[in-house]
């Protein structure tokens, strides 16, 4: 899990709310499709509470390790959005008034309305880089190899199309889904020999139960499409043998 | 994050399809509700690769720091599903056919059906605890302070019924949720105040949009009920003071 010539990144999910159980993480999944699409591998994923030690140990370690880190959630005006704060311990660097922050939220609100707990959101990392929020205002922000966004899901997706020029990815990951009206014990051998023979390429197998159909989605991993292509092909060729149908999923 | 008197536990997904984006992740969501139902309180979350080396780092890492370790993903037949080597190595025991287990699953499946993709389930770190699963035959198992489970949302959550006397939690960690129609910045610093009164207290601050209406859902969470009640009434007398409405959420 160390730096390399691919571009990888962590995902740092920060909020209590998710360890209790009570919100259902989507971001993850948000992030990770769209990561993948522009080439940035995602090597784990970190769900951890609003403690600002915590927040800045694992911090540090991530930011380290991978090419980037995405932070979502504690960046609100209340008294739990402690990740500007964290973030600006973890570089040792001043957490203060970002002035064009400032200047967007007075414009954002009407007059009266940029109340001292809205101005709490324009506390940053001293000279880090907004992240323009085209839904609420609140802009995100990085620092060096860390992004923080919100964690309103709808807020962070339509803070995504802004950050696609300053991240830097390697090849796109592609990758195909062939559905078999099988179970996996059915072609757990037959598959292994695949990988076996396709080791730069990752295939992965996952049964499925939807809309009355039960099933296995083999998934084929790759940079490369032609490795793709000919795993698929030597997938198909077993399921041919076996007979076993190929279905939409 | 170390072990106290307090309960904790951490979650570990293993699968590619989670960092893939490929798919959802509900199983925090499952897990986390029930086990802060028995009183364990979840620590943390990590989502990491299909990769042996990674599997057993850090589960060696979580099972020393944390009173529980639940894992999910990877103990179903293909090859793709390395839990139970990576569990037998990490523990530095043997990896094996589960005697138990072989009966169970040789009993569940037709005469000629308990094939050899099928009986790669039964390999289990030697001597380790069956987990039944009375959706699909195959048991997930635990070693020490580590319980394997799979990663279908549906064979999960029909296994954590049997689980119940093997996890000791703590006193059930008891939560209050007060919904406002206002936005976050309108109630922050009141806020603050009620949590600098009430430390030992967990107080979250949730905005939410929800068939039509925008809100804040203010989450109070502690062991003690009495201590939620007043946290909860030092809230409703500012809330009352700004004329702030209750909702349901």
């Amino acid at each position: 899990m160390t730096k390399n010539t691919k571009v990888n990144a962590a995902i740092l999910i920060i909020g209590n709310e998710i360890l209790s159980g009570r919100t259902q993480d989507t971001n993850t999944s948000t992030l990770a499709t769209w990561l993948n699409s522009i080439g940035v591998k995602v090597g784990e994923v970190r769900v951890i509470p609003d403690v600002e030690k915590t927040i800045i140990d694992v911090l540090n370690l991530l930011r380290s390790e991978y090419n980037y880190v995405f932070t979502t959630g504690g960046i609100g005006p209340t008294h739990d959005d402690i990740t500007a704060q964290s973030v600006s311990k973890a570089f040792g660097i001043k957490y203060e008034i970002h002035k064009e922050a400032y200047k967007i939220l007075e414009a954002y609100y009407k007059t009266g309305e940029f109340n001292e707990g809205r101005q709490k959101m324009v506390w940053m990392p001293e000279n880090a880089n907004l992240i323009l929020n085209p839904t609420s205002g609140a802009p995100g922000f990085s620092v060096e190899n860390v992004f923080c966004l919100p964690g309103v899901p709808s807020i962070l997706k339509s803070m995504l199309g802004g950050l696609k020029n300053e991240i830097v990815g390697g090849k796109p990951i592609l990758s195909l889904t062939v559905s078999l009206k099988t179970v996996e014990s059915e072609i757990a051998d037959s598959l292994t020999k695949v990988q076996n023979n396709n080791q730069d390429v990752e295939i992965g197998s996952y049964p499925f139960f939807h809309a009355g159909k039960l099933g296995v989605s083999i998934v084929i991993r790759s940079e490369d499409q032609s490795k793709i292509d000919e795993c698929s092909s030597q997938i198909l060729k077993f399921v041919n043998e076996k007979n076993i149908e190929v279905v939409d999923r």
